[in-house]
């Protein structure tokens, strides 16, 4: 590997090759992470974190495509993190969705990168805090993490944003059912995307009645949710998407939001560093050998898992 | 709580409120959990666990009806864990299948739970096989689990299984995608529903070919995986996919494999409970504040997250 200073400082000069073999190290973990993390954090704590997601179909990816178009106007740099959930069934979908972003995909003010998650060890608790970082450090002004919001893992991961953005769109039903499901909770922007169809009407009438009964409180003060309408193949409705977002990280930094929520997801990252590390220990016990011991004797019936995992825990902590 | 001893008693009498009361506190994290392990323990090791799984659309909920009409005809008592994703954009959804499957809502010999995953501690990995030991103990000689194949961690789930079964569908461009993105890797038994429809030949050959090429090697004997046809909506090849189990069955236990397997569940399922454990101790250092400190330090470019894993580690250690 080339030297680590000498990756983050190309990184930072533009270079999209040093982006993407930085982040190739967090999806790997590899050995020199450590090294990799200190060299970035002088860096850190600049960029924009929007989170978009929304239910297949929906239109996730031109709407993200449309934003990209938007921010780059304002001549913002943008990288953006797919995340693939790596369904044995719909791989490769994401990797299509990629490909119609090619428009972009020779401007050198946006980063696109699908970040699967099949096989991770830490899985994208893991992975996406970390990559946000190497965006973050490398200079781009907004990261846009982007989820079909398919699993629970999928949307946790969009919560690590700055900002969360829920697609919707007219006739698939998601109005009263989205507020059931809890996506009020996570949403801080609605946008109703194809908002020339019919029923694009409804949606959003039902998504303000929800916003005026649900809206939030922090510290005594409220963020009501905006509903922004979009019809994203024709780039129509992307400054009301910008201006929300604009809007939305102002009330956060006047109300200390914007600390609260990256210490949040400072917390998640610290978490997850410390709980693979561990994870990895108990795997070593003995070389390797231990989890698999004490595995033949719950299944033998000699143990129950809860004894085994004392054993395995008092044998870690006597290293 | 009721006496646990009591509680697994009547559970394998056929109670079902004790046997989903016993899911419950294992749903919960219960802190009783650890007792309820050690009195189960005795009672497992009986059940053949049976993983189903296939994308959306393809009548998961009608096959697994169907294969519990046909396990019940041969007098065995069935357990069904349906994995819920808990996606926010389709919450409700299985609930509506466990209501299709009503005509065995009233069969003693049948009991199924819908599993939630949103908000979980430690997730699927944590809940599913210990709730696999809750129905394996109350003497249920089949456990299905069910889940709809979005997301990794989904999948993960199914593969915990002596035996993993994957649903497709004609038509649903799945014949090709599906071992490009290692679905042949899961699959054991494979099930092609729907088989009157047009394209059905095309999806059992494509299928047939590939098991042909890809056929797997067990200490140098090899399983070939069957390819199976319904219609589980008028109870069509239903004895097809009960033998393709039986004989999978016999095939994992003449080649020692069926043990391997269940020591991997088990040692998943050790692994989880210690984890989480660690997770919950990492969480309570200094009161519950250290990781929230650690993280402002990251916040604040003081610490990476590595660094700042370090120290949390280090304090875990010394207790």
């Amino acid at each position: 590997m080339a030297d680590v200073g000498d990756l983050v400082g190309r990184a930072r000069d533009g270079e999209p090759r040093a982006v993407a073999r930085l982040i190739s190290l967090v999806e790997d973990a590899h050995p020199r992470l450590r090294e990799v993390a200190a060299a970035l954090t002088p860096y850190t704590g600049n960029a924009q974190v929007v989170g978009l997601t929304g239910p297949p179909g929906v239109g996730k990816s031109t709407s993200t495509s449309m934003l990209l178009t938007a921010l780059r106007a304002e001549g913002r740099r943008v990288g953006v993190l797919a995340i693939d959930p790596s369904s044995p069934f719909s791989g490769g979908a994401l990797l299509g969705d990629r490909i119609r972003m090619g428009e972009h995909a020779t401007d050198p003010g946006v980063f696109i990168r699908s970040m699967a998650t099949r096989g991770h060890l830490g899985g994208l608790a893991w992975a996406t805090p970390q990559a946000v970082r190497v965006l973050d450090a490398a200079g781009f002004d907004v990261v846009l993490i982007e989820t079909v919001g398919v699993g629970q893992s999928e949307v946790d991961v969009v919560r690590l944003a700055d900002t969360t953005v829920v697609l919707l769109a007219p006739g698939m039903g998601d109005g009263i059912q989205a507020a059931k499901a809890g996506v009020l909770e996570i949403a801080d922007v609605f946008v109703v995307n194809k908002a020339d169809r019919d029923g694009a009407d409804v949606t959003v009438r039902e998504l303000e009645q929800l916003v005026s009964m649900t809206r939030r409180e922090v510290r005594g003060r409220s963020w009501r949710q905006p509903v922004v309408r979009t019809v994203a193949a024709e780039g129509k409705g992307a400054d009301a998407v910008v201006r929300a977002l604009a809007g939305h990280r102002a009330w956060l930094e006047e109300h200390g939001e914007l600390r609260r929520r990256r210490v949040a997801r400072a917390s998640g990252e610290v978490e997850a560093v410390a709980v693979q590390r561990l994870r990895a220990e108990l795997g070593e016990l003995r070389g390797g050998e231990r989890l698999a011991q004490l595995a033949e004797a719950v299944v033998g019936r000699e143990l129950d898992p809860y004894a085994a995992a004392d054993a395995l825990v008092a044998e870690l902590r006597r290293g």
